[in-house]
């Protein structure tokens, strides 16, 4: 039987423009920022993640974050969400209103310490502040755990050290956890058991699948995070992101083509794909690079090719 | 539980030299896909479809047929197969003493007409002759159903359709099936569905299926393959192949791919990863161009990076 557990609606998190647009090699302006998260809020994704309120001079590609979440038309039934480094920054975010903020630490220590510069009790201890910030103003809170699947320094990493950090969130009163795959080392079978482990952790916690496709194994983690039960997905528009330790690998799982195969197995994203890949169309002229995603490319499955003239003729 | 029904061992049939190289800009020296079939035959690989004997008016990248089948180093453990399109490509075929020839029909009656320009019916009564000639000779034969999961032209293939086709195949005396989804239209629902069926269908049929990554889905799909019980499917290396209607596309799944996958996730491949990424790495100079398989650029999994000096100073 196809996929028992297998959730019949997903809520798709689009994340292109910050955790893509933060990689590229060239300032997104701020109104063409605005016009595609509008555009995004158009088709049905449940979540854009529309910026980051980390310090201009750590993030310079994001450093009109403020603009941006100023800027945009919300929508009603889409969650805006932003990522918040510090108290500092969850102090600009509460100045713009956001449905949610996003914290991340590192599951691998040395990973934490080579991307925010800190411990994980150190960011632990300013998430505390960041908590006290957000709960004031009944601000919901997700917590990202990365490299939760293993991480490039240290290589593999135990669940053990997940659950901790998860734990952790949980008892600072964070209200959803992602998990994410930061440089696309996960494969379907440890996506399977670590859901599956997870679960058991953490009966009814939100929990969403943050993947790469660095080694092509994305959407299949897809596939083994739904077969798992897991309802919610972190995308990027194009597949924009990446790493900056596989040069010329593809970066997140691609929106669209994430949606395109979710539609086709009869899973319902109450996203419009059309309208999904005329935004993506758009993207390599906005960022000036050929993009990974590859439905804009193939067109859908349905799109049907004419007869050849001289097929027809016989 | 992880994939309950995935088998422990799978088998793959690489595919590049017929299937990618047939498609290509330029033709590929015959000594250089000597070189390439007898390199792959060393990286422990279970099968290798070297080539087609097709009409070289038709193909004129596989014109050198007969020289790569008679040029190639045998390896025991391997087994060798071609394409053969009729009982004269099937005597060219039986004067190089290959394992095994595999024999093609689209599913879709438009998608053969285009292909093959040739009926159903026609194609059926061609295969009638060349199985004539195999089973004298006592050759294997494997029966390829193509479009099995779609048709650029017909759009959905009733799985009614497929069964026709592979009954037919059976019929004549073909020892093994491959489903094919010859322009990557299949979703992982319904593969895992098309599976099921043919499993009840045709109880102890030795089954492959053979997909393209022309949307992304796969190795998706492979993963819903597996989940039904499949253990057998067909990879190229790089990635090489593809189909007219999607330039610019992804074409055949990649078998270095989806190698790390598998043994990643615990299922024995019997194939030497780091040796498959070496001919990988040579592929680009060899073709002329980039290919499309992801460990190549961004490394295994298991590739560690050092940790920057600042953190490691703390």
């Amino acid at each position: 039987m196809w996929l028992p557990n297998a959730p019949r609606r997903v809520r798709i998190n689009e994340v292109s423009v910050r955790d893509g647009f933060q990689i590229e090699p060239e300032f997104v302006p701020t109104e063409q920022k605005i016009a595609l998260i509008d555009r995004l809020s158009e088709t049905g994704l449940a979540r854009i993640e529309i910026t980051s309120f980390v310090s201009p001079k750590a993030i310079p590609n994001l450093r009109d974050a403020g603009a941006v979440a100023k800027g945009i038309r919300r929508q009603r039934d889409v969650v805006y969400t932003a990522l918040v480094p510090n108290a500092r920054g969850c102090e600009r975010a509460l100045e713009c209103d956001l449905d949610e903020i996003n914290l991340v630490m590192s599951a691998s220590e040395t990973h934490n310490l080579a991307n925010m510069r800190m411990t994980c009790d150190q960011s632990l201890e300013q998430f505390r502040g960041v908590m006290q910030l957000a709960q004031s103003a009944e601000l919901a809170v997700s917590g990202c755990v990365a490299t939760a699947f293993g991480c490039p320094f240290e290589g593999e990493i135990a669940p053990e050290r997940v659950k901790w950090a998860a734990g952790r969130y949980l008892d600072l009163g964070m209200d959803s956890i992602t998990l994410a795959d930061t440089t696309g080392m996960a494969d379907p079978r440890q996506v399977s058991k670590l859901v599956e482990a997870f679960l058991r952790w953490f009966p009814g916690v939100p929990l969403t699948l943050h993947f790469h496709n660095t080694r092509g194994m994305g959407l299949a983690n897809v596939l083994a995070g739904l077969a798992a039960g897991v309802d919610s997905f972190d995308a990027s528009l194009g597949g924009l992101g990446g790493c900056p330790f596989a040069p010329g690998a593809t970066g997140n799982i691609c929106t669209e083509d994430l949606v395109h195969m979710l539609e086709s197995s009869g899973i319902d994203t109450g996203v419009d794909l059309d309208r999904l890949l005329g935004a993506a169309r758009e993207l390599p002229a906005l960022v000036g690079h050929d993009i990974s995603g590859q439905v804009v490319k193939a067109g859908k499955t349905t799109e049907l090719h004419p007869v050849p003239e001289w097929v027809g003729a016989r």
